[in-house]
């Protein structure tokens, strides 16, 4: 059975040239800086609609992926890509029922890729200090409808004291050395614990720390990813690309 | 609570080095090229074990992750690599209770992905033609577990004709073009398309035939993982790393 | 003995937060968006003189290497970048006394390179169709001071006829596929051919043609450089990189 | 006039596949994995000249270029690769009668590559302090005909003490920050500084020292080449490539 869009609804438009926009399904016209698009026609018909404008383009009403919402989340910190999110959900073994910690929450991108991956059987804890960014990672869980599995919780009140058994931990934040026997404590025997850190040098630091716990199988990668332009006969690689996120470290947690 | 290793449970043992082993927990000795571990006395004991060798050097019991799976599959076929299914899981939107069809199955790398991040509530249909290939995949999946939710079909029966309403296709055989139109019937409106191909003239052909079919939001990517030597005071990439996988093509079905 | 700055002198003036500017010495102040220098203060004084501006910040009077000057031409095309430079500058073992043949001069940013490295008892032949671009490129060395060495010629006229023993040709335009027998003939036995292209199509039908003819030793490459930023205590990549400036193709003429 | 192949030259003897041999020109057979192949055949006969082996293959008679020199050096140490040279040529500001001073020589691939480019007029003064290493450096210029612009040093005896208006240092040894004066000392106001380091410890060290010393517009990069396979219906990169040989760092000497 076929679904369709309904009044309320989250739409991502795309216009031929690729442009997106997230829109509230209603009856109320959307202005591109090209064309202008009646979104009431959209209501009572089923996804991936394609609709005209008044000018005779074209866009088409996308039912939003995760990837739609990561891309257009509202932003208060420099987001985790996609690039590495995907990564980081595979070396994490995340998936459905599983409890996961992060820290620091910052905009939510990765929170909602974890939040999507363990289903409503799973949780996410996620710790952060800064109220503000709090607020906007729960209003951007919230709208992409997965807020039932997540718990936020203040890092300044407590370093995961009272979690235990976790499946896997990440942390996002400047000094993640800090948090290693804590992030030790919390976790699975075996478990999988992932960092990302801008620079070398965290990097560094962060090894030494590891080193010195009981974690083994540490990895250090970097991910790029390069887009190319889509003509068929003239296939190329896009002029400029990302040079660099972050540096991804996993370990696990042994029992010595 | 803790979960303890039980005979006939499948181990990752990891050695101080990183060299990598997957065995079943029961009383036997195994022999890596530089000690031997006493499996049995494992048994009962909780995950992430360390375990003492007869010539001192230590090795861990760790809980497969899918992705430690996938770097032990038997493989007939070439695979999917980690750094491709990553970014694939998060372009295909997949997750809890998601319907998922791929071509061919190979020797399962990504359907395993797709069964674990589906999960019990979600289904993978896998087409293939080599029979041989397809009991490979058969066998991997049984190993991990995910059978239940994966139906193994064959492409030399039928071209998908009996799917609709599918959340997400991909494709990863030499001529995809051929299959896009059956691909675009059994896609939901909106739905994601996914699509590996090793070479550039592969990509054209590809590119060419999506621009004649109701397809919209088309792109291409490559992606790179890059690995680092662990140590703090030397970090340095690896000396050599992985040049090419295969680009990776991803569109959405529209209805005209 | 130290040289020192005379008037008329190019000189390429840099910032400390490194932004360069391309000036001639003389007596007269150049204005940054920060600060104001007296250049007249250079005259006279060593190269590599720090000079302090009105406002108290420091710039640095520089003598321009080639790899100023190609960073500061004049463009009316896209120029090929040091990355590619340096590579094909090896490949066509350009050196003192070196003769060399390109096609098409564009900008002339390879030009001036050829020149710098062939030496004044090298020489350099370039064909160009336009002449707007012959004139900028002529323009470009005799700043630089390279004419000497330099053959301009019209491809429009003539294809390489009066060319011969050539040590090493160069191909820079949208179809070099049909100057590779002319190309063939100019060069040496053994020589090195080198061809830079944007898309893999070109590159395709380059590859084929090349396999008709006379040339052995075919290599596609491209190159990539990731610039860092340099504060030693966050050393990490620059978040933007140039993603694709063109592929390049190496081969070699041999006597069937 | 085409010159011809004399007895005792030495020849780059590659085979259909791009497979290659150094060989030297004299009435012998070569024997190849796969064919054998009468030089003597070649003598008298241009450089270029295809040759038939005693089972019917091809191989090709090219006079070797600095690059084929490069890839065929005998070497005790790690050599720095043609990617990085090519870029360090440019950035040195390296041609014909330029005098340069480097340490270490190694295996002298570098050495042979400034050598080359500063043509006869021109002088490249090397720095080793391993006696066995600065033999074999000296035995690789000696066969490719460039040591007469070379002058060996021992960096034990002294540390650049009688050097002075070079135009310009390159590094390439453990701990370059240590040198960083004399090599200031050594150097022409504004001239350029080159430095090849495997590590990113080693790059925050080195640009530690860099920023108490009278350097500007410093520079650190890394340089990526990826090989293609030349089938123009199967285009596609390598496989495997390099993915690390050392962090490039250059700046410049400023008068205070």
């Amino acid at each position: 059975m076929q679904e369709t869009i309904k009044p309320g609804d989250l739409i991502l438009l795309a216009t031929e040239e690729g442009k997106t926009y997230l829109v509230y399904a209603e009856k109320k016209a959307f202005q591109t800086h090209k064309d202008s698009f009646d979104l009431g026609l959209l209501l009572g018909h089923p996804w991936g609609t394609r609709l005209k404008g008044q000018k005779g383009t074209y866009c088409f009403a996308l039912r939003p992926t995760l990837h739609d919402h990561l891309m257009k989340l509202k932003r208060v910190t420099q987001i985790i890509y996609p690039k590495d999110i995907g990564y980081i959900l595979l070396k994490l073994d995340i998936g459905p029922g599983k409890v996961v910690l992060e820290c620091g929450t910052g905009s939510g991108a990765l929170l909602l890729a974890l939040a999507h991956s363990v289903g409503p059987s799973g949780k996410v804890i996620t710790y952060e200090k800064e109220k503000r960014f709090q607020e906007v990672a729960l209003s951007n869980a919230k709208r992409v409808g997965l807020l039932d599995r997540i718990v936020f919780k203040d890092i300044a009140v407590n370093t995961f004291e009272e979690e235990e058994e976790i499946d896997a931990v990440f942390l996002d934040l400047k000094t993640p050395w800090e948090l290693l026997p804590a992030a030790w404590k919390a976790l699975k025997g075996g478990a999988p614990l992932g960092i990302l850190l801008p620079t070398t040098n965290q990097v560094s630091e962060t090894l030494k720390q590891l080193q010195q716990l009981p974690f083994t199988q540490t990895e250090v990668v970097e991910l790029f990813i390069r887009f190319y332009k889509t003509n068929p006969q003239r296939l190329r690689p896009e002029d400029r690309m990302v040079g660099h996120t972050g540096f991804l470290i996993f370990s696990r947690k042994y029992l010595p």
